[in-house]
C-alpha cells in the first residue's frame, strides 16, 4: 500500500570515538525512507533541500526506490545542517551546529500523485508542518504515525497536542514520554499519552529496546546487544522507517503485526549503527535482514 | 535437588517516595531464600545475625521452608544493618547507614547436613567468604552461582578473580559488568568476563531487564513495566533467588532451561518491588506467579 513520508533531508557532520565525517547525507526523512525501502517501494517523500544538496545524494535516494517528486530544491538556499559529537558511551552527544536554513520556512507541498496515501509517516519536524501534511491529504490515510522530540514539547506543546489528536501511532523515546506525560513510570505514561490521541504508542529506549503500547496490550522488543556501536545517528528514524515500511508492505495494522513491525524496525536500527551515517543502509541484503530478525527471535524467545 | 544459599540476613531501614520503614528484615540471604522458596524447599541457609535479631523473623524464614541450622546467632553482637533512601526515580539511592556488625567477622560454617549440595547460591558477600563456602563443601555442587558488587571490585579484586574461576554462573548489573571487564559494550564485556571463569553470565539491567550469556548464546528478558515501583530493595536478590530456585526445582542446567529460570526470576523480582521490603514475597500464590509469567510471555513473545 502506498507510503508517504515527510522529514528532513539534510547534511550531517558526525564525530564519534571511531572517527569523524565531513558533511554527509542525513536527516530523518532520509533514514526513514532508506529503511522503509527494504520493505515497500516507492516511498513518496515530501521534504526540502537547498541548492547545495548534491545530485548524487538525490540519486542515492532514487536508486533505493524513493520517489523525489515531493522533494523541493530551493534555489539560492542552503540545506538543513546538523553537526554533533558523541561521547564515549554513545548514549549522549553534544550538538555542535544546527543550521535550520531551508527547514525554517518549509511548506510541505503534497504532489497530486501522492494523494493516494494509505500509510503516512510524519518524521520529526515542527508539529505545525506535520499537521499541514495531514490537512492537505484529501482522504485520511489508513494509518498515520508520527515521530517528535522534546524540543517541540518545550516550545510548541499546544501545536503538538493538536497533531497528537490526529494520529494513530506516536513514536518517542523514554525521556520524551516522561516529559510529555509528566509520569515517571512508562506504563502510566503510556496511558496518559494514549489519552491525548494516539491509540498506539511506541517508546524507544535506545540500547534498552522499545516498548509498544495499545490499550491494555504491551510488547517489548530488545535492542540487539552489539560488540561495537559505530555511530548511533539515525537509529531512531531507521527504526520507525522499518516499522512503517513493514506495515505498508503487509497492509495489516493488527497489534500482532505491529509487534512484527517493531522487530523489523529494531533489526534495521541494529544495522544502521554498525557504520557511519546511512552507509550500512545502502547495501543490505535480504539474507542479512532475515538472519538478523532470526537473531532477535533467538534473543527474546523462550518457552514456559 | 538440594539448594544451599549464603548471604546476609539483616535489618534494613528504607525510605522511598511512598513512605519509610523502621528496621525490617532484609539482606541478600533473606531475599534469595524467600524467592527460591517458591520453587524448592528446604533452602539450606548459611548466614549470621546478632542477638538482636527477632525470633519472629527467624520463624518467618522457617515458615517459608528455610532451614536455619546454618544461621549463626552471635551472643552479645548486633546484626548487619543497612539504611537507604531512594530518589524519586527509584533508580538511584543514598546509603544512609551501613553497620557491618556480625558480618565483619563472619565465618561461614557449613553444617554437616548441608554437605549434600547440588545447587549453591553465593549471595553478595566478601569474595573470601564466598570462597570459604566452596572450599568447605566436600563435593563440588552441580552448579555454583554467585552474585557480587562493585564494592568488592574496588577493594578485593584479586580475591574476586579467584572466586570467579570457581563458579559456573556470575550475576552482576550492567555497571558492574563494565567495571569488571573494562568494556563498555555489554556483549564484549560478556566475553571478557566469561574468560575469567564463569561459563554463564547474567547481566541485570534493573528496569531494563536482564541478559543471559553463555558461549555465543544470548538471551534477553525484559523487566515488566509496572505502574508503580514501591520499593526496589532486594529486587536483584529476589531475581537470582528465583533463578537458582527454578534450576534446583527442575534440575536442568541447559541454556534453554536457564532462559526459563531468568523469566521466573524476573517475575519474582516484579512482585518484590510492589511492596516494602520482603512483604510481597510472603504471601504470593502459585496462581499469581503463573499469571505473572504469562504476562512476561505476552510482553516478549512475537511470531515472525
Amino acid at each position: 500500500m502506498s507510503l508517504l513520508a515527510i522529514g528532513s533531508v539534510a547534511f550531517d557532520a558526525l564525530e564519534t570515538p571511531y572517527g569523524k565525517t565531513d558533511k554527509i547525507i542525513g536527516g530523518a526523512g532520509t533514514y526513514i525512507s532508506l529503511s522503509a525501502s527494504y520493505f515497500k517501494t516507492p516511498i513518496n517523500l515530501v521534504a526540502v533541500v537547498g541548492e547545495d544538496f548534491p545530485q548524487e545524494y538525490i540519486e542515492l535516494l532514487q536508486n533505493k526506490g524513493v520517489d523525489t517528486t515531493g522533494l523541493q530544491i530551493k534555489k539560492g538556499e542552503k540545506s538543513f545542517f546538523w553537526s554533533g559529537r558523541y561521547h564515549n558511551n554513545m548514549n549522549s552527544r553534544d550538538t555542535l551546529v544546527t543550521e535550520l536554513n531551508v527547514l525554517g520556512t518549509f511548506d510541505p507541498i503534497v504532489p497530486a500523485e501522492y494523494q493516494d496515501c494509505q500509510y503516512l509517516m510524519l518524521g520529526n519536524l515542527t508539529p505545525a508542518v506535520q499537521k499541514t501534511v495531514i490537512d492537505r491529504l484529501e482522504n485520511r490515510p489508513k494509518l498515520i504515525a508520527m515521530d517528535t522530540m522534546n524540543f517541540w514539547m518545550d516550545i510548541a506543546m499546544d501545536d503538538l497536542k493538536t497533531v497528537l489528536k490526529m494520529v494513530d501511532v506516536l513514536c518517542i523515546n523514554d525521556e520524551e514520554a516522561r516529559q510529555l506525560s509528566g509520569d515517571y513510570s512508562l506504563r502510566t505514561a503510556s496511558k496518559t499519552i494514549m489519552a491525548m490521541g494516539p491509540k498506539t504508542l511506541i517508546i524507544k529506549k535506545g540500547e534498552h529496546g522499545a516498548l509498544l503500547f495499545q490499550g491494555d496490550k504491551m510488547f517489548f522488543c530488545p535492542a540487539l546487544p552489539l560488540e561495537e556501536v559505530f555511530d548511533p545517528t539515525g537509529a531512531g528514524d531507521t527504526f520507525v522507517g522499518g516499522f512503517i515500511g513493514y506495515l505498508a508492505k503487509t497492509d495489516d495494522i493488527s497489534f500482532e503485526n505491529m509487534k512484527r513491525a517493531i522487530v523489523y524496525g529494531s533489526a534495521m536500527a541494529s544495522f544502521c549503527v554498525e557504520k557511519f551515517g546511512t552507509e550500512r543502509l545502502l547495501d543490505l541484503s535480504e539474507e542479512e535482514l532475515t538472519a538478523r530478525v532470526a537473531e532477535f527471535k533467538d534473543l527474546a524467545g523462550f518457552d514456559v
